[in-house]
């Protein structure tokens, strides 16, 4: 099971949603990284107060000044970190995911490219969904692997991949698929039958499947997600999966995130190349935040999904109703979507345009797929309020620019 | 210059060393790993509460629960920590650093296996001081390089390596001379002409010098550090230099450290091999908290030198008088003394005799020389009443197995 959505409790953000000038005192890239009198609704990151019971666990070390070498249970603390991973796992999927052979490190950009560093050598190609999240792209390039596009394309069922068309690119030297699940930009979450073809796919042409699945806490419209490595053995054979609490409990600033191998020789295959002290160690705060966020943030996640869930439907009803020419599909999963803005007749970028006649900074398209300047993506991770004035603002500099 | 000690404070135990209770109420390995009637003397954190200016830095994002992607200063956070080390060492060495030369990422261990993989080859060889910090020898085992031993030899004027003894040993593979300065666990601080020795024999055997200069803000009697990098541009072609605020600020759970390369070459060479993102990054708290330590903490640490070269003398007194068949050097550096116990006829090795005997937890000798199973190494980072304990139960321990 999935955590459900709450739609009764309705008071998430009363209590957990800041005000425009609570996130401007902050120190963080969303609320700095553009001038004051711009929104930001770019990174991932969310405009709400963290569960209490995190902030609770991240208190106890800090009211004592507990900043040595941690332990916890009798071990070295990550290893608590992995405990709670496979609790959680089994818990809300009936997955066994042994704890042995999940590795503790700073964050899933740094788990892609250890991973795809570990799992081909240089000049192989490497599969990506398109469009992308930037790192994904950043880590085939910056390790100089080659990059082959799996496209995501809007269909009348929304976006979908097509494995004959991708058949078609295969080489033989393509020894890795990213697969990002829900996806990041379109929201997809991927069913059963599209992950099991994924399976036979990887299984033909022999491919690792790195699976992150960062945003599977965030799941609307009671979808289930489907862990890649519960499909079973066959799966497990050839997948490495990376999750962090981080995402969808709004903690990326404390650095904590698995790298779960689906086999041990898989993991003997990584530690060969990179000998676990090369991928550093964790801080306290983020495992103790981590194993609070995963054994105690369902309440918490529950009212923050109904949240979610209700602002997307207001914002997908605003953009159809007021800016009609915007095509895009309200995302399953994430709160995060992908605007395609190619025939709202403005020049330059669509960034460029939002940025400087809406004040609006959202994520460039371009950075998720090199020809996709005309598309943005737009994050409601935030209260009524906020979301309503990025629409508003949007909606006031189509006007103009129609004028 | 260093920071001075302070001799006239004399408070700083009253405000700063924490009791016994409070220490096994934390959750950190030093008192958590051993039975709860051991007195823990191994691991290098310390028993005090940190700075206020540091607990001050942690508690502001801590109370505004912003753990969102951190930036300062309108950079990513990172750069923060590199702009301080930067800042420090023209403090106080004189010693300009290009903060675009450094690197941040989690910890020392993580710094020396990655400069190990990205400035050797699977079985060039790596020389390291012996005794040495243990995951020195770690690092060159699991990367599959070869162990070029530098003795650290007890002489008349204390622990000295021997460069004609090292020139014998070396072979055309050795590329890489990892250098601990202070020595951790001799305590030596070394001077401007051994530096300058090591320099010239790492010139005319073309090594890269990686230099562990963690302890380097532990410095008794007036003696000064000098980065190996402040030699000059001869020593900057050819070195990398790491540092953390974690161990002398006691906050090695936040893991924040540096590695700073002495020109752009090496940079490039380390970013061949490690993109840069495959290392990491670093979490917010860890960077607040290191900026702090930096900028703020001289005050703190002043009152601590004056107080670990106190225990010091208290500690050498003692074993002089009490236990005269104890050999040691008194510890320039460092809150760790090097304790040969070959002369105590103990049978096994001298760790097992004090954990079983004493019920004190030194770091077993063996751990830094394998042939050093008589030697332990004592950490005397704690309170005065503390440490009499650890050294009343070694004197018990002795003379009931005199007995």
């Amino acid at each position: 099971m999935n955590i459900a959505t709450n739609p009764g409790s309705g008071d998430f953000a009363a209590r957990f949603a800041l005000t425009k000038e609570q996130l401007l005192a902050r120190r963080n890239a969303k609320w700095s990284q553009y001038a004051p009198d711009v929104i930001p609704a770019f990174v991932a990151d969310m405009d709400f107060a963290i569960a209490p019971e995190i902030q609770a666990a991240i208190r106890t070390p800090v009211e004592a000044e507990d900043y040595g070498y941690p332990m916890r249970d009798g071990q070295k603390a990550d290893r608590a970190v992995a405990a709670a991973f496979s609790r959680r796992m089994a818990r809300l999927y009936d997955w066994q995911v042994d704890p042995d052979l999940t590795l503790v490190l700073a964050d899933l950009v740094q788990a892609t490219f250890a991973a795809v560093m570990a799992f081909s050598e240089p000049g192989n190609g490497v599969i990506v969904q398109e469009p992308n999240y930037p790192p994904f792209r950043a880590a085939v390039a910056d390790c100089g692997r080659h990059f082959v596009p799996m496209p995501m394309a809007m269909t009348d069922e929304g976006y979908r991949f097509d494995l004959a068309e991708l058949e078609a690119r295969m080489t033989p030297d393509v020894r890795i698929l990213i697969l990002c699940n829900p996806q990041n930009p379109t929201g997809r979450v991927f069913s059963r039958a599209e992950l099991e073809a994924l399976l036979a796919f990887a299984e033909t042409h022999d491919l690792v499947v790195i699976s992150d699945e960062i945003h599977s806490d965030l799941i609307f419209d009671g979808r289930q997600h489907l862990p890649f490595g519960a499909l079973g053995l066959r799966a497990m054979a050839r997948c490495v999966t990376l999750n962090s609490a981080t995402k969808s409990f709004n903690i990326p600033g404390l650095r904590t995130a698995v790298m779960s191998f689906g086999s041990a020789d898989l993991k003997d295959r990584f530690e060969c190349r990179f000998p676990s002290r090369v991928i550093g160690s964790v801080n306290t705060l983020g495992i103790d935040a981590t194993v609070a966020a995963w054994d105690l943030g369902d309440d918490w996640l529950s009212g923050l999904l109904d949240h979610l869930q209700a602002m997307r439907d207001h914002m997908a009803a605003r953009i159809r109703a007021e800016m009609p020419a915007i095509r895009f599909r309200a995302p399953e999963s994430t709160y995060l979507c992908w605007l395609d803005c190619n025939d709202l007749g403005i020049e330059g970028s669509a960034f460029d345009f939002f940025h400087d006649e809406a004040r609006i900074a959202f994520s460039p398209g371009e950075n998720f797929r090199p020809d996709a300047a005309k598309m943005v993506r737009l994050n409601f991770a935030t209260s009524k309020e906020i979301l309503d004035e990025v629409l508003d603002r949007m909606v006031a500099a189509l006007r103009r620019n129609a004028r």
